[in-house]
This record gives structure tokens, sequence and C-alpha cells, in this order.
């Protein structure tokens, strides 16, 4: 499978399939507990904010989920780590299958997170900005007592525009960097990035968190990609100016989230190592994957209560994770 | 060109030509001021102990120096940076040309460094762990006055010995890592290699020097590979449990040497990067040429003068480097 076009600029395929799950249920899709399941990888970055999210707002019970295994072939994401190879809610042993079901000509990318309609087992969406917003807003009937104002109304349009400008330098700017089909194309990713950074750096000097003084879905958008940082992207993607181990502000930043329930606890390194350099191997032909780097400073003390804020703000923390979606222990560092 | 054995452990091939230059002449090639050409790459590990050594030793104009491009193809190192293409003294457009001169049926690497017999365009030697010890033992007639003693008798046992844990482990470790054909061959690599840093960073925390008070051949040996470590090892050969700037003592170790005169004003950061990423396409099948690290940390204050020793003994700095000589402007720090 080819992820660089030699000579060009890697753009992302942002056609995704846009249903959404509402509470009036306008496109035929109702919020509905237990009728839906979150499909995702670990591995994965934008699977990772639907992970969060929903975790931060306690939508375990209202819509479970499956993991897929951090590896795939062509035909893409599989459910290996399941017993008989076969997700034991949908039956399938390929999410192309769900993407089938909903369309037989289905001739986009297979992708996580899917949401899929478990009586029909039809991939419902695969549109990924939306569906943490979603979560926020049209699941509020099952979120747990407690639950955080991820998306609250006053911040929206500074939400917005973080958002926006995170995606394109930071979230989507690192797959740029490392998908360049020529030097020009990298360098152009690498200088957004780091330009990126260095703003988002300037920021967070003086605030705890990215909008108003508690989380919100832009710390969320952002802790994916650097949670991601020194493991693959630094080496793999030649995101390398530093490491974000280098970079105090976004270092420590980084660090507060990964401790603060919801977040590291959702985290597992060995998919993401595994996925990144078995999967890419046109950028890693060898398919060796890298034994470092050392994590063990995710869970190293951080300065930022100092900042004051408060994370959930009028809401509280998630209790402890249920055994049943534990990250593996081996599988690098867990907050607790 | 392929690098990576499938399957196996990198082996580097290390039948050189071990004619050796000497004083007395017994091999047939007597030292002789301007005879011969030491032909480097500013690119490559082994060529920059030589490069290194002939500096500190003031043998530049009894030993003149022609420095190949920092990127070849499968017939390996050219002339590309002179004019023409061709060396103005050898003549010729590849190194090739010298080695099948020497033996036209020669079928082992075309290697650096190499010094070529000039009245005849033949390689003389190619031995690289022969080569310095024969500038510091066998030059000694053209040496500057205040050469310093690289290879002092009584420390010729520890010398060799710390030489040969840095060369397995460490000089070649890194290739192990790098061109490492097997999960368990790279992970094997990356064991010793970080295992031999640790001993070597306990060693250096309470000495200046690796051995005696005083800038050895071992400093000399030990420096090439952790001047590139951040630059291409980490990345490049996954060599990442840390980088050389996360490992203090290491990290000092380095700049201080780094900013000694003989050793960072050799150094071409440019042709250290274009050299591993251009040519080893079987590890980086795209030949981008990643545009960090940050390396100006390597012109940053050390704390090593206060460990005590004397850099060159009873000798003394060599001098500016010759303006032929001159690492270009832009191709990385230099210490001013």
């Amino acid at each position: 499978m080819s992820y660089v076009s030699p000579g060009g600029t890697y753009a992302r395929d942002s056609r995704y399939l846009t249903t959404r799950i509402t509470a009036d249920g306008r496109d035929g899709f109702p919020v509905e507990p237990g009728r839906y399941r979150l499909v995702v990888s670990r591995a994965c970055p934008w699977a990772s904010r639907a992970i969060i999210v929903r975790r931060l707002l306690g939508l375990e019970d209202a819509l479970p989920m499956a993991v897929a295994g951090p590896t795939h072939d062509e035909r893409s994401w599989t459910f290996d780590l399941d017993p008989g190879g076969r997700d034991p809610v949908l039956g399938i042993e390929r999410l192309q299958e769900a993407y089938f079901a909903r369309d037989p000509g289905y001739d986009r990318g297979v992708t996580v997170p899917a949401i899929v309609d478990v009586p029909t087992g039809r991939v419902v969406t695969n549109d990924f900005p939306q569906m943490t917003i979603d979560l926020s807003l049209e699941w509020t009937a099952h979120h747990r007592a407690g639950a955080p104002a991820l998306y609250p109304r006053e911040l929206r349009p500074e939400i917005d525009s973080v958002d926006e400008a995170v995606y394109q330098d930071v979230n989507n700017g690192v797959y740029r960097a490392g998908f360049a089909g020529s030097q020009e194309a990298y360098e152009a990713a690498y200088a957004r990035l780091f330009a990126r950074l260095d703003r988002l750096t300037d920021r967070l000097a003086a605030s705890r968190y990215l909008v108003g003084d508690t989380i919100t879905e832009a710390d969320v958008r952002l802790f994916t990609t650097l949670v991601r940082f020194d493991a693959v992207y630094h080496g793999h993607f030649k995101c390398n100016r530093r490491k974000l181990s280098e970079m105090p502000v976004l270092w420590s930043y980084a660090r507060d989230l990964f401790q603060t329930p919801g977040f590291g606890d959702t985290v597992d390194f060995d998919h993401i190592k595994r996925h990144y350099y078995l999967v890419h191997r046109d950028i890693n032909p060898t398919g060796i994957v890298p034994a470092g780097p050392d994590l063990s400073g995710w869970l190293a003390p951080h300065d930022r209560a100092s900042l004051g804020g408060r994370p959930f703000g009028r809401g509280t923390p998630p209790g402890p994770v249920a055994p049943s979606e534990a990250v593996p222990a081996g599988h690098g560092p867990q907050p607790g």
C-alpha cells in the first residue's frame, strides 16, 4: 500500500460518510443507548479523539466500543485482537465489511473512528471532526453526572479557530511531512508544523489549557498528536527539529493531560508504534519497530497546576477505566 | 544498493588493504611528505577519525587531503565537489579508479578513508583502525610543534581496550541497529549500544576524557559516532532510546570535544545528513533528508573543564583551519 505520492504533496482523502447520529434523529439515526458501536484503533489519532471524549463524557455504556488491531493490510482494519478474529457484536472480521454493508460500491478509505448501526451492520459515519462534537452536544441525555462541557457555546468560535489551525499544521501537518513526495513538500510541512508549535507554546506558556480555563475539545485534538510525537512522528515522519520532550511548555502541557483521567489511560504506545512502523512500508521497508524512545517521562510531575484553571470546570473527572477497556500492561506507561 | 540483509544481522566487510605507510618503509611505502593523498568524505565516521587526527597532529602539509562528495551511487565515492568532477591531484572522477589501479580485480568495498600513492595513483591502504595509529606513531617527523600524544605507550593497553568495546557496541553498533535485517537483530544491537553508552556515561561522569587526563585516540573514535548521533543515528538508524542531547554526561563530553580545535571545525553536518539519508535508499526510500534536528546546542557551554585534565597534555591546540579546508558556511554549527 502506498502512502507517498512521489513528487507530490500528501493530500488526505477527506470525503467522509457524513450521516449524523442526533438527538432528533433527523438523518434517520437517533441517539439510542446500545444501538451503535464505536469502532476504533488505539493507534489512530483521529480515533483517539473519540476514545477520549467518550470516556470524559461517560458514554461507555451508551456507546460500546470495538478495538481493532494495530496493524492492517491493504484491506484495512481487522478485529484480530478478538477471539476468532471477529468482533463479538458485529460478527465481522474486517471493518471493511461494515463499509460495504453501507455501500457495496464503497471505494474510499476504510477508516476509524467509525460508528456502526448494530441492527443493520452498516457504518453510519466516519466523519471524525463531527463525531466528537456530536458526542458532546447530541448524546447529552446519556452523559455521566459531572461530565465536562468540552464544547461550550460561548467558546465555540475560539475552539473552532484553534482546531482549524491545529488540524492543518499539526494533526494533519505531521502526515504531510511524513508522506511528502518531495523534499520541498516535506520542508514546507515541517516549517508550518514547527511555526505552529511555537505559537501554541506562546499560548500555553501563560494558560493551562488552549481555550478558556478548562479542558475543551481543542485540548483533546492537540493531545492526540502530541502523545504520538516522540514515539512516531519525530523519527518516522521526520518531524525532528526537537522532540516533544525537548519543548518544555508543550511537554509539560502534554504530561498534564496524560496524567488527567480520560487521557493517558486510553493511550496504547505499543499499538501506536507497531501501527506506524509496520503499516507504512513505503517509508519503513524493513518493518522494524524502534525499541525507543524511553517513555517513562510521561509520568514525571508537571508544573501546570500553578497556572490555575480547573480541568473539568464545574464537572468532575471520570472514574477508573472499566477492566474490559483497560490498555494491556506492558503497552507503555499508564497514569495512576 | 542494498545495506540490509533481510532476516540477518549486519556484518561489516572488514577485509581491508593492510599495506602500511611507515617511517622505515618496510611495506614499500615510506613516510614522505607530499607523496600521498588522504581521500575522505566528511560524511563518514571512519574517515572523520583520520581528518581529526591529521589536524590535531598538524599533518595538513605533509599529507594533503581530497574530500569526496557526500553522496554516491553503487560505484561509491566521487569527486563531484571538485571543478570538472575530478580530484585535481589524482585526476580521477571516482575513488574506485584508485582501487582498480591497485588491483584490477578489486571486489571489496570502495571505502574512505583511503590513502593513495600519488605517483602511481594506487590505493596503499584503507585500513582505518591502523591508519590513525600510524599517523600518530610513524609520521612523527612531520608532526607540528605542540602535537599531542594521542596514543602514548603507557596508555595503549587501556586505549585498545576502550577502542574495542566502543567499536563493537557503538561505532559499528549503530550500523548493526540501522541495517538489521530482523527485529531481533535490531533489538540486540540497540541493547548493546545503550548498555555501552550507560557504562561510558559512568566512566565520563568523573573523568574529562576516556583514558588518562588528556585527549587520546579513544576520544577521537567515540566522538565521531556521538557527533552523528542526533543528526542521523537516532532517527535513521533507530538508535532512539534517547537523543545524545538527552544524555547529559555524554552530551557535555561531546560538546567539549566539538568546541576543541581539531574536532568540531572538521564536522560538516550537511554532508553527514545528506550522505546517510540519500545513499541508504533501502531504509529511506523517499530520499527525503530531515530538516532537523536543531544543532545549535553544539555551541552551548559545557561544564567539563571542572573535571580537570589538560586537553593537549604538554602540547598545544592546533591553529585555525586552513581556508582551503574549511567546512562551508551553512553546513551546520562551527566552533568559533
